[in-house]
Parts: C-alpha cells; structure tokens; sequence
C-alpha cells in the first residue's frame, strides 16, 4: 500500500532549466560561491536491460540528443563544476567520443570503465588525480558521484551536496520511500514489513572529499568491488567518515525503463514550450495578429513576447527563446524566415535542442476568395527552406491565414493559429516540417 | 547507489492491450478458468499533490479521458472479474458518475471514501456484501484492491493474484526494490543500508479471501484505520493469514508525478500506433501506392494490413485497428472518407482511444503541375468533415501527392507520405486534424 503524502511542497518538474534561477536566488543569498576545485564522475557503463531496448539507457536518444549529453549539459551549466569524468564500457568508448564532439561538451573526460560499478567508479576517481601514463594531476577539493541516467538534477542540490561533503567527508542523497517495504520469508511469504518513517531511499548524487572516496577504495576488498552497493558504505566502513544524508527533490529520478525515456522526453519538450516569440516585422496588421496570438495563447499556458525584429536589444531573444513565430502579411517571398534561420544559425542556437520556427503568412486582400489559391510556388520554397534547417536542428512549419473583416471568422481563424502553433512547438514534429497548414 | 541488473527478462512495457494475447495463452493452458466470483475495490479518494497538479492524478485527462477509466477498463475486459467498486471522495462522486457514463463503464459500482485510505477500502469491501440501506448482497469469494493509478495491469497477473488468494487467503504483488534503503539517525546521518536481497516493494494488487479481508477490518484497531499502511498485515495480525508474495512485471507501476502521467500518455500512444490499415478502394494505382507504404512504414515499425474495402471479411478491421489510412486516386471528393468514418461510427469505435484516419488523396493526372493547383474547394470540405469527427474523437487529416513517372521522386513522396502518417498516428494531434499535407 502507498501513502498519498509527502513532498507536496517540493516543485514537481522545476524542469531542466531551473538551474539558473536557482543559480540567481543563490548568488543573491550569497549562498553558490564554491572556493575549491570540484569534479564529477559519471559511471556510464550499464547496459540498460531494463528499458527493453537495445542500446544502453544512457545512449537513448530523443530530440536527437542522447541521454547522457543531457545530463553532461546539466554539470557543465554549473560553473564551479571543473571537470567531468566519463566512465564509459570500451566498445561505447567512440560512440561518447562522437557524442562529446557532436554536442560540443568541453568539460568531459572519457575514461574505460572496470567489471563491476565499484572499479569503474574507482578508475574515474582516479583518472583526477593521475594521467593515464602515471603523471599526477590536481586533485579536486571535491567529487561528485552521480548517474548518467539522471538528466535532470539542479545546481542547488549538488551545491548543497558539495558543501556537506567537504564538511563532513561524504554526503548524500535520500528520498522518501515509494513503496512499504516488506521482508519475505525464503517460502515467499509475508515476513515482517519496515517501518517506514525510519528508512530512506539512497539515491544520487553523493559527494565526497576526494581523499576520502580514494582511500576508501584503495583500501576496499575485492568482495566490495565485486558486490559492495553504496560508496557511502564504503567511506564510512574504511575511512570511519560518516555521511550526511539530504533530502533531494523527485527531479533525481532514474530514468529505468522504457516509460521513463519518454517521461524525460516529456519533460525536455515542456520545458523548451513554455514560450515563444512572435517578430511582427513592424506593420500594424502582423502587430494586431500578434497581441491576438499573445492573448489566445497564454490562454494555452504558452507566454508570448511579441517584437519586431531581431536587430539591437530585441537580438537578445536568439540567445533565450526556443520558439519563434514569424509573421508576415502579402508577402509569398520566405525571406523574414530566411532572416532568422541565418541569426539562428550564427547564434548557435539549436545545438543542443531543436528550435522551431512557424511562418505566419497573414493574406489581407479584399478579394475574400480561398488563401489556397494564392500560393503558388510557396509550398516547394516551404519545403525547401524546411528541409536546409532541419539539418541544423532547426523544425520549420508554415501556417497561411486570411484576414477576414468579419470578427467571428477572424477570432476562429486567430485561435486555429494558437492552437496549431502550441501544438507543432510542444510536438517537435520532424516529419512535418515544410508544411504549409491552413487557419 | 543502483543495481544494474534485475528483471531483463521481464516485458518492459508489454503494453495496454497484451492481456487479450495472454489470455490466449491461459485459455490454451487451461489456466485462466476462474469459477467463482471475483470483485476489485479501486480507492480513488487521493488528492495527487505528488503530480504537482490541481486535479487529483486519477481525474488526470490524457488522449481525452482520465486515468481512472483506464484502469477501470483494464478490470472490466477481463471476464472473470463480476464487479469493479470505485471508492471516491464526496467532491469527486458527480464526476467519477460522470466519467462512468462517458466511458459506458458497465461493471462499477461508486462508493463514498473514508478519511483514511484503509476507511475507504472498508467502505468499498463492505459495499460488496451489502446495499446502503443494508441489504445484503451475494459477497464474492475473491476480492482484489488495487490502486487508481496503476492502470496497465494485465489479466494473467491477476490471474495469478486470485488464485494465490483463493488458496492461501491473501497474496500481494512484489517488486525488487529500485534503490538501495538506508536507516538514518535521528542527526541525518547514513546507520546502516538493507541487505537489498532479502526485501522487497510491496506493491498492488493485492488478493483476499473476502471474509479474511472484511474480518481483519471488523477487528482492527482505530490506530490501523488511522496509520496502518499494509492490507496484507491487517490480514495477518487480525485473521492470521500469512500472504503469499508473487513478483510483479514492471507495468504494475504507479502514476505518481506528472512525469508519470506523461509516460502513461506515451504507453498508450504507443500501443494504438502499432499498425496502421490501408484501405486501397480497390484500383490498381491505390494499391500500388498501399504497398509502397507497408514496405516504408514498416521500416518506421508500424505493421501495415491492406484491405480493399471494409465489407464482409475486411470489416473486422474496424474493431481491431486504430489506424486507417484511405487512399483515393484523383477524387476530389472525400466520399469515401465519409464512408469509413460512418462505419468506425457505427462500430462506437472511438469511444475509449481516438481513432485516426489519414486520407491520402493521389493525383495521377498526366500533367505535373503542383498537386495543389487542383486542391480547389477541398481544404475547407476537409475542415468541415474533421471538425465533425472530431466531436465523435476520430482524428481525420489528409495528405495529398501527386504520381510522378520518375521513380526517384517517387519514391521520395511515397517516403513522405510514411513519415508523415506515422508521426500523425503516433501524435494523435487533435490541433492539426482537417490538414492536408503535401508529400
């Protein structure tokens, strides 16, 4: 039986991006500064029977970025993080080399992992303080062991992690627990169940003094390498340092089976669709249209910010916004969408996620004949212009509206726009871009 | 830290509808024969502050409908289970009335809950021997309680759950535990961690005898109604029944952050995108075109089935498949559109899963001038007919593409047209139903 309480005050998905308004409240507290040389190691070897799939979980790839670059992103956000030891199985060991350089990941060290969790561990922690022909390194102040498999951990929680463990030697992270836990008996029955308020989950990430997690594992068994489970364990068992456990928010979570690559998914998507900014090109029609998408849209949870351009202050928007709404009005020539895929392109935008851009075409003829009629060549441009950016990572869609004097028509049309351009910025749909939709 | 091995031989999401090919199976072996009377108590009286959402996570709505009425359906397809008693809170009983309605739920009864979740499984298991006003009520032999929010359990597992029940006169579902669980101090700090082999989750559902259940109800305590969180304890301290403890698959998972809820979204999704069917009219072109397509959205893992019509034989697609894809050759007409809609119609196809219907519209015409020259009337005579089918949750949209003699281009449209109608069939985007796309 599950108990409905607990950890209602804690944000449910602060989501991936969280971390730098963490990031602001913290400095403004003065509570992030970190004086002393910390590194993570990131033990990336599993084979991921438990997704159902045939590559490893980490290596799972949705918005066409595998999990692990995810969660490497997530460490080298954080700038008092110096560096990243990735421990990878040797046949995987191009495949994270592709990877680092694909998504351009400049913190990473790559390193081959052992037979067990324990010795790869070990060979990342100590891949930071020797060089793979013996030469010493600087050690870190601190290490932080966490999981490939979770993407989604905030620069708060592994700040508070960090300072625990350089007071106390070693900290870590608990969870409530989800499920009674009951002890059977060997014939499979009900033996006793645990209390549970006394019990935690362990979970990731832990922190350690870097000479306590070393000397822990230099002086560690060949049964603990084989089939120890906690490296808290293990600096408490051979370095007598006890650690502080901290309760970390259900953002830590796992990503285990299948269902949890689309939870992920899920989440990446909601966060990269909380907005959008729609660039009028300056004429008042496009500016009506806009304040009209602004409104119907929030109505749709999206928030909208509505500019003109892309030039002087407005340029800043390249650099934050995921969305871009492009409106213009007569006009069957794609140039305003060419305009900003090229910003897009120079601001390096869509490296790490796809951005979209949906082109608005807003016919304000008299002539109340069908807007279908009026495209001509634009459908094989469309397609054409779509299919370049998609290759940078960049999802075109096209929308075609016309003006109509008549309110109600006009209203029906504007919400088919809003509704549309939520559905195609939290879909990030591939396969459709270069089509032109009809409002 | 997490163990990495566990359950690889299990399905990891086998899926909403396998019930059905198990219970093949059980029938084959003779094993699925249960012959006495069997009732669920569903408690659905949580307030779901877990999924950081205003609605209680079993009202929860993906692909227009809560997640109760799945798990509701899960136990109502199963043909040895005589009743389903819902267990609401007194705010919630015009809705969940409501959503019984909705869903032609035939099997629920709806009971009001307690204040405590063992308060409302009393309620609910006593609603089984007797009515309201106290009548009595022929009790079943077996009685399951389950949880609201775990909606893909199959038949064979409970299968198993009753008759371990039947025999030992309780039985629980089990899970290895997915994190190692540690005791605190009472200062925070790491105790000890449990020896992960000799405990388990207790998970749902879970089996009883009814008299064993509504008799260790009877008995206990007010501190149990108030703070016990086990049935299976109960069950043993008051009745001395000792429960059988079966492992579980991984799809006994709970709903429980809005993560999850995004997840389950995808589990459906994915099994209602599984096969698509193509209704070729019989030409020779359309079915030319139909075999193109099996070949390429096979690639893309959709098993495509293609059919001439949906007369005599072929009409029992419409009560197997989900996906239809309508090939008409230079028709401007939606004609036969209508016609499979009106029968998914008659069929009350679409009351528990959307159903999508992409209507591809080839023009073989001798010129080659863009297929949307000759799109005349046809973009609003879609809208219209979408709009409609929406209301009936069937999802129309349209892709057209012109024939092209040279097989390169060919080939290239007929690829379009398979990426496109996967990707439609697995969005299931209500936004951009009434499209017509271009391949």
């Amino acid at each position: 039986m599950q108990e409905e309480t607990g950890d209602m005050d804690r944000p449910v998905e602060p989501g991936h991006f969280s971390a730098s308004e963490a990031r602001l409240d913290k400095h403004i507290a003065g509570l992030c500064i970190v004086d002393f040389p910390v590194a993570v190691v990131l033990p990336a070897g599993g084979s991921g029977e438990r997704t159902g799939l045939l590559t490893p979980k980490q290596f799972c790839t949705f918005l066409n970025r595998p999990l692990i670059s995810y969660t490497i992103q997530t460490f080298e956000r954080v700038p008092w993080i110096q560096s990243i030891v990735v421990v990878v199985a040797k046949e995987s060991l191009d495949l994270m080399m592709d990877i680092i350089h694909r998504f351009h990941h400049r913190k990473v060290l790559v390193v081959h992992g052992g037979s067990t969790r324990h010795r790869s561990i070990f060979n990342g922690v100590r891949a930071l303080s020797e060089g793979e022909d013996g030469t010493a390194r600087v050690k870190p102040k601190v290490v932080i062991i966490h999981d490939a498999v979770r993407p989604f951990v905030e620069e708060d929680f592994l700040h508070k992690i960090t300072m625990a463990a350089k007071e106390q030697g070693a900290a870590g992270a608990i969870r409530p627990l989800v499920s009674t836990v009951i002890a059977t008996t060997l014939e499979g029955y009900l033996d006793h169940s645990l209390e549970r308020t006394k019990y935690r989950a362990s979970e990731m990430p832990q922190g350690f003094i870097y000479d306590v997690i070393y000397q822990a594992y230099q002086r560690c068994s060949e049964s603990d390498f084989e089939f120890g489970t906690e490296c808290l364990h293990l600096a408490l068992q051979y370095c007598g340092t006890n650690a502080k456990l901290i309760e970390g928010p259900p953002t830590l979570w796992k990503v285990t089976y299948k269902r949890d690559l689309a939870a992920a998914e899920s989440i990446v998507k909601e966060t990269l669709s909380r907005s959008a900014c729609v660039i009028t090109g300056g004429s008042a029609q496009a500016t009506e249209l806009a304040n009209a998408l602004q409104r119907s849209m929030g109505a749709l949870d999206m928030e909208v910010d509505v500019i003109s351009d892309l030039i002087g202050d407005n340029a800043k928007s390249l650099s934050k916004e995921w969305n871009f709404i492009q409106v213009s009005v007569n006009n069957s020539c794609l140039s305003e969408v060419g305009k900003t895929l090229s910003a897009l392109e120079v601001a390096d935008r869509a490296l790490l996620h796809p951005v979209v851009i949906i082109w608005v075409d807003l016919n304000v003829s008299e002539d109340d004949s069908s807007a279908s009629e009026a495209m001509g060549g634009e459908p094989a441009a469309m397609m054409e212009i779509a299919t370049g950016a998609k290759l940078g990572n960049i999802l075109v869609y096209g929308i075609q509206l016309h003006h109509s004097k008549e309110a109600t028509l006009w209203g029906r049309s504007v919400e088919r726009v809003a509704q549309m351009s939520c559905a195609l910025i939290r879909d990030r749909s591939p396969a459709l871009t270069g089509q032109l939709l009809q409002a």
